[in-house]
């Protein structure tokens, strides 16, 4: 009821190379009724770990701003997704994050259906009723390496380039092995963006996550790095090259500062990247030492970290031991529901062979330090004060990029590329 | 500010034949605001029982969205309607749900009126302030078989058919002689029109309401149902008939399933009828026992039970020895206030002649698993994922009735009938 | 992005001369948008006390709407004022009430900022960041009789004006040489503007105020008033006037009834008067009997009460030994943030010199009575039957003098005079 075409494209104009968006980006109720349409119901959306729900009938459910979704393993056994929503009167079916069910049944007028989604009956409906019509919407779905993917869209984008690199690079780790050692729910009192434009950089790292710059080089860019940080850096990149080679896992991204991503100019949405650990590191523990046994086919704790990402909405960092994955949710312009999931091993078992209190306390402060910023931020971003400012060309190149990725998302079908990239320091 | 005229016709026009209501209706508020003009703002409320306000100077007050209305017992005894505001400064004036008043004192300035709505003192003010002009402004209410009746419009629709109807079923019944045992105030976090859907239909009763359908027929359709329930149901007809017919009672509905209401082909938005109860039921209890005496007239414990309703915010149902009424307050798109009364007869002793937790539980749970359908159906229709169901033409005959009914009044000035009704089956 | 300009001239002048504001200021979103810009953003700000930020390096913040404002003495002493919020990504910078800080550090990627408001750090961004580009957006700062104003306007009205008046009325209480006693945050439920219209008239002091009206003569009219309250007045002021003119301070206003005040034919958003107090009375207090120390250069009690107000957010009340301020601070358009301060000359000891249980209930009471009147008065003008009234010519021509203050504000660049202003009785 609101359209915003007019000032739309002015808006989009507004933001300035190497800048920071403008204001209403932040706030404005119509962007961000846009940005589901074009980015949340268009794209590919990260819904949790096929081990959730290893049989058929057992499901999960999420929802996307107000929009409820339903994942239900099949008979077949195949993930399928569908709109949380009863055909009848629009109710939603399945209340609970998880579950397991024999059928589908709305609790309002028990119209049922299958775990194929087929409406199999609706008694007291009139004779006539085409039951064939009525089974539930269906949603894309895709689960590759252990990860459920979902698409809100008809026509979804092009899911294989995501499954090729995701595979490649989580196939060692064991995600389809794995189970959750513990999920804590945020709501993040900010945009969503503000949190992925935290997550791209670590320009804030030093100040804000000691724990995180002990174990990772990412705080650092090689040029800028001092002769003993560079030399550390390539021994030990230099330490576990061969060594990986022989597990068949290779490092992707050897420099300091975080691998390069989004890409909007290639139309990049995901990625993943391993990366050493300094030196005393087995894993993102506080002390580095290993909190868990080894995953999927790790053999040596040697392994670095496993890094990917997918826009609009996950994260996840994994070490030898464990992982730690953030799911994003939007709930409004100035809240965003973020999961947290500690993943170890299948048949780890708590107090045993792994304790929360060494496996968390890492990503539990880098998390809550983070949802923290956001939430400053957005108290400032809110201010008629606020104007955007240049981005580091030395630190900030990923959020430049990720500004640029949703400029032309919110712009597609219209102008080609929404700005020129920041100049990066070589 | 935000008039939706070009936008409404599309809307309103925009529902299928025989389906549920599109989503915008459901959440819109530009609808909102002009359901409140053209139906809560137009059309006679429900306020309260008379008994409630036996003396002179007693009150009641209630909120209709943002607009707070006062009821008052005159000096003639008469109940009188007005805007609950003072005409100084427009501070509310009574603020407690009901109380007793010598006259109506602003808190403010001491602005005071009489019972009847004059402004009788305003010291303070300068010479030449016409106090006739400076009464309360007035609403039209009426009182009828003990219901007090409120309209916030300058020209409501005539009165005089609903009193003609309620006054000839509710006679026995005693609203006038009745007392209140216990009111609950429920905030139902569900659209206003989503509870009446729920109250327009018992295809849910069976799965939802246990303890109901043991007591009601309302479950069964003549035409599907068993022949042992066809029964069941002609043997309570019969019984009954004659006895009633003693008392000057009738039934009204003898068939299965509700009936039917609202009618917008003849402009009814106004009901009263008599139903039997399942043998062994002598009232609306968990186990069919009487849970107080006997109400009114009544000589008998076997009246069945009488049931009224009026659009858009009213319904009772009352046995020998108790009824139940509920009162819906709209108080945004997603909150309706629902006020639900138990009635026993006026000189019945808590303790003594009825024990709470006797009289409470059937409509408690009934009420209470309403409530929550109905929030859970309101996070459904929330969805991108909604689109409208069509409606069982054996069971859902009146939520149709309903929607057309709700139609007529957002089009009126404009087209005739809304849509055509639903083919109910014969 | 909603823009009302089509039909804000015909809401402008919708209101009768005379009386109330029409229903619309008192919740309208898109008219309290235009008051932030005309009013909020436009005037100055009464933001707090100079002795609450004694030395270099201490700061004070507040929130205006959802602005974030800072104050910080300088190194050379002098009150700066700036947005709170950062020039990189726009976080806020001070997120605590009051503090002290060496320089101003970013908790997000410390970007360091001087005292003085100059970006004098940033590591971490690449060479050729201009800094002196970057420096913190400064506001406009006042200080004067030891009140600190701010603002957020590049081109605020001419100070000069007020601090001529406030520097000479306030020089003997000794704002400067003041201490907090206590501070207490209310959010009021009600727009700022009926905070006002409370503030502007002693009309309802009888009925609400009873500790109020013991102490001043504000209720009092000189024509209206009984022969024994005239010469009683005429005796406080004879008594008074001598005395005080030896301590160099006069009485300047010696009738009943409250000071004029604002006076939008003069564009006076400000004012200064001294009133007597009734006998017996020598301050504020329950009894009369002093609380606390003398401020400042007084060297009597007998200094009657020394009143000052700024538009739009600041009033005091200062006695002999002790002053109570309101600072209002606008947070939607039914929420008001109100800072009540108590102050006393900055040597008193509590529980020595004076006794917060003396010192606070005069105007605890005084202020939480008329936050109750203007949440209630929010509920009434937010009703589809409130219509304003008439003010009284006797009583009210503070409230039509704001109210004509107020529309001329919002009317700048247009119309010269938003009304005819009230026929005051005389």
């Amino acid at each position: 009821m609101s359209p915003l075409a007019p000032e739309l494209d002015t808006l989009l104009g507004s933001r300035r190379d190497g800048h920071g968006l403008p204001r209403a980006f932040y706030h404005n109720d119509a962007l961000y009724a846009l940005e589901m349409q074009k980015i949340w119901y268009g794209g590919w959306l990260f819904a949790g770990f096929a081990f959730e729900m290893p049989k058929p009938g057992d499901f999960l459910t999420f929802t996307v701003d107000s929009t409820p979704v339903l994942l239900i393993r099949d008979d077949q056994g195949e993930v399928r997704a569908f709109h949380n929503v009863c055909r009848h009167r629009g109710t939603q079916l399945c209340r609970t994050d998880a579950g397991h069910v024999r059928a589908i049944v709305c609790p309002y007028h028990s119209w049922t259906y299958s775990r194929q989604g087929d409406l199999i009956a609706c008694q007291g409906m009139h004779d006539g009723v085409d039951k064939s019509a009525l089974g539930l919407r269906r949603l894309h779905a895709e689960v590759c390496a252990g990860l459920i993917y979902v698409s809100l869209s008809e026509a979804p984008p092009d899911f294989a380039p995501l499954r090729a690199e995701f595979e490649a690079a989580a196939r060692p780790q064991g995600f389809d092995r794995a189970k959750i050692a513990r999920i804590t729910d945020y709501d993040v009192e900010s945009n969503w963006k503000l949190v992925w434009e935290n997550n791209r950089e670590c320009f804030h790292c030093v100040g804000r996550h000691p724990q995180y710059v002990k174990a990772n080089f990412d705080v650092y860019e090689e040029e800028y790095a001092s002769d003993a940080i560079r030399q550390k850096m390539a021994a030990a990149v230099e330490r576990t090259q061969s060594k990986w080679a022989l597990q068949g896992i290779a490092i992707t991204h050897t420099h300091g500062g975080l691998a390069p991503f989004p890409d909007p100019d290639h139309d990049l949405w995901f990625a993943a990247d391993r990366t050493v650990l300094v030196e005393g590191f087995d894993t993102e523990s506080m002390d580095g030492q290993r909190v868990a046994p080894l995953m999927g086919d790790y053999r040596d704790a040697d392994v670095g970290v496993l890094r990917m990402r997918s826009m609009p909405n996950f994260w996840v960092h994994a070490s030898c031991d464990h992982a730690v994955a953030a799911r994003l949710l939007p709930a409004g312009p100035r809240t965003t529901k973020v999961r947290a999931y500690w993943l170890v091993r299948d048949d780890a078992r708590e107090g045993e062979d792994y304790q929360l209190d060494q496996l968390l306390p890492f990503w539990q402060l880098t998390n809550e330090q983070d949802w923290d910023i956001c939430k400053w931020q957005q108290k400032g971003v809110d201010s008629i004060g606020y104007q955007p400012g240049p981005l580091s060309q030395r630190k900030e190149y990923n959020v430049d990029a990720f500004i640029r990725w949703y400029l032309k998302q919110m712009h597609s079908g219209g102008r080609d590329a929404a700005a020129r990239p920041l100049t990066r320091v070589a």
